[in-house]
């Protein structure tokens, strides 16, 4: 691995992420990458360390994902799982993470359905000087910042596999359709493509876009946002189209007429893909809803589908994210 | 361990299992079987392969004698669990088994409560040329491969416990009894035991034996398979007598009077057993209703039951399905 | 490690625990404390041995200590989950046990809701003469050894970092505080501290500390132990205070008359630990009601807790237990 400048303790948004962070991370899961398709797969980086898994809210996809990544860095791992917890007795979540602190625990990769609690348990940690670093790995509506990165990661790597960066994405123009109002995973996206100078277009129903999503994006990157209440303006040219999963768990209202009508209005099909850049490539951070989002025949296209390759990207990503905290971790 | 010829890339019924490859497992899981009594009961045959542990119906047993022999292989272990997993959001079973592989899974072991899921998997990784490789843990009715494998293993290896080979069934006479109608368990020992050359003898009520059982074995087997509709015959000079778990939890009609009833006309007891071969053996694939389908005292007498063995057995028997299948995927 | 002369198979309770025990038990701790600090954090003392954590009663905290105790031993771990088991299918909890032992598990560490499952599992196992080895992780209000010797570890290491041993405690005051009635963890410590010389002044409620609840110890305990049914004179000249969880989900009946009465007459305040010792310290087995037992800046009080060592003391203590029995185990 290359000596790094990297400084940040805890990876808990990507708001404030800087152009070297983007870079470094992105060198690091391609050399994490490579070390994936060899024979071994495995290096000794965090032995003796513990990581927490603290999944509060359900997942397998990014539990496995961050699961393998430290096995694969040969940390040790504890596994949290919520309804055998300890919560069930009244603890507060602030002595969970405690008492993993205590235990050892040298960093915690932490699912909340609670915007912010990440945040607050990293501040406590800092409070105690303990040493320990927080990997938010999706907290409610508020960000998932491991997917945002595998996502650039994914990007960079399909425009040169050899050496992903930034600048590859300067004027590209990338579409992000669906659900955003319910997507971590969008307010993640937007901060790391805008900075990499992409022209962001967001496409929604407006149930699912209020025009005030401007507003909680700082200045320097809502000049490269755009709104857009129906697909095909946000389809036209577009290198990437990324596909958001319609949260019907999360959906606490009406927010669409029906799964069809949605599908006849926003819904990725091939026919509409025609208005894209002829190289366009589709994503979608799983699981899917076939025939809602997207029709099933172009999930399996590879040619078109970017999925598979952002949940190998996913692994690698994670492993650098899980290194370059957890060398700098006490 | 020996050189193999092992071509099969996946593991999913014994319907076609020949007796080549019969005569492998048996002989790399006598192999393990001499690892697991060492000091390190450890070899690094799969060190950087992940097992992906798929069991979307529960389960302790097969799964933990899976997960212990994947950790002697020293390979990296997945465990998925149903209840916190992306099928509750929609996704479908074949996107998750894409999940894993894109996620690097080298093979997965699943079980399912629907028959034909490990089959479809395994079209599918085939189909996307993947390298993975399945190993079918229990289908719905249809079969459970290892168990009739450790099964085999742990019949011959009583007979010889230094060269366990198919040749030692040859004549012999085993009884299945039980709930027959709901067992994959019988239906994979019915094809590795006559294709061994022993014969067969199913007993049990009517409604869990029906008569077109026969239909779906192949003309291989029929000459070797017998059905009664009540125990005594199925014993008479048995070698080894099969019961099987009374599936209440799967039985969705009435298919016996009562357990007390059942135990009276199908229970296999010190009686009983005096109608088999003074040698008679019992195996169970467990977990047992005791006083059910045999009384607590069979059950526990080492001199006559197999039981602890079979569970032993399964260890080195999935080593060796896993090596096989392991070392030749990509 | 230090040679030793520890002869017991399994760990069951504190009961009939010699002075000598203990003291093994405290330096086996304390030079696992010291490989805890270290870099690499992991001795290879039980390579190749099974771990079965069989936590019939959920938890996280106590399963994740002997979890990371037992990566840290490099012992292989096999995780039990009820929910899943066999257990619904009808098995009794002797042949869970027993197939875990089949499968070759050197170590189990049992938790139930009943009193007594750990003993009877360890007489099966002796009967059987597996050479398996029993540690009670909790068992219903019975016993729960290895909190009771961490705690001993805990105190002791406070008052001596570099050298625990029991003659630290001669004459020393602690005070058991609370729920005591259901408390495992109490029935624990109440024979560690006496032996070790210390007088053990408990305090609840009527209803939580019945006066029959001197009968339950044997002579050479009741005369170091003082029943009080309010709190100052227990806390009066104490060198530690022990706070008990209230254990709501375990009160059957209406043992208090609400959560502000109990606070209010025996709830951990700054202001009555003016009573105790100068230098008093505060221990909690976790998880806690903050503002119920204790208050919640008591709790936090770095220079009047040990809750935080306590858990630290866990890993230690655990890796002790499970390497003295261990390295017997055949």
């Amino acid at each position: 691995m290359a000596t790094t400048t990297w400084t940040r303790r805890h990876i808990l948004s990507l708001a404030d992420f800087t152009p070297e962070e983007y870079e470094t991370v992105l060198q690091t899961a391609a050399s994490f990458q490579k070390v994936l398709t060899g024979r071994t797969k495995k290096v000794p980086a965090l032995q003796g360390k513990v990581v927490a898994n603290m999944f509060f809210e359900p997942s397998t996809r990014t539990r496995s994902s961050f699961e393998l990544a430290a096995k694969r860095l040969s940390a040790d791992i504890l596994n949290f799982s919520p309804g055998s917890s300890s919560l069930t007795k009244g603890e507060t979540i602030l002595d969970t993470a405690k008492t993993y602190l205590a235990m050892g625990a040298d960093i915690m990769v932490i699912r909340h359905q609670q915007a912010g609690v990440p945040q607050i348990i990293a501040r406590e940690m800092d409070r105690l000087n303990s040493g320990v670093t927080i990997l938010n790995a999706g907290d409610g509506l508020h960000q998932h910042p491991s997917q945002g990165l595998l996502d650039l990661f994914t990007i960079t790597s399909e425009l040169d596999p050899t050496n992903p960066r930034l600048e590859l994405l300067a004027g590209k123009k990338i579409a992000i359709v669906g659900d955003i109002l319910h997507s971590r995973v969008a307010r993640s996206n937007i901060y790391s493509l805008t900075t990499a100078g992409v022209q962001v277009h967001l496409a929604a129903p407006a149930t699912l876009l209020p025009k005030a999503f401007l507003e909680i994006v700082d200045d320097r990157s809502k000049d490269k946002l755009h709104l857009h209440w129906e697909l095909n303006p946000a389809l036209e040219d577009a290198d990437f189209v990324m596909t958001l999963r319609l949260q019907q768990e999360r959906m606490t209202a009406n927010y669409i007429p029906s799964l069809r009508e949605y599908h006849q209005l926003f819904g990725i099909t091939r026919d509409r893909l025609k208005l894209c850049h002829p190289n366009v490539k589709i994503l979608h951070p799983g699981p899917t809803n076939r025939g809602v989002e997207i029709t099933s025949d172009l999930m399996d296209d590879p040619n078109l589908s970017l999925v598979s390759k952002q949940v190998t990207s996913g692994v690698a990503t994670r492993m650098a994210l899980l290194y370059l905290i957890g060398i700098n971790s006490d």
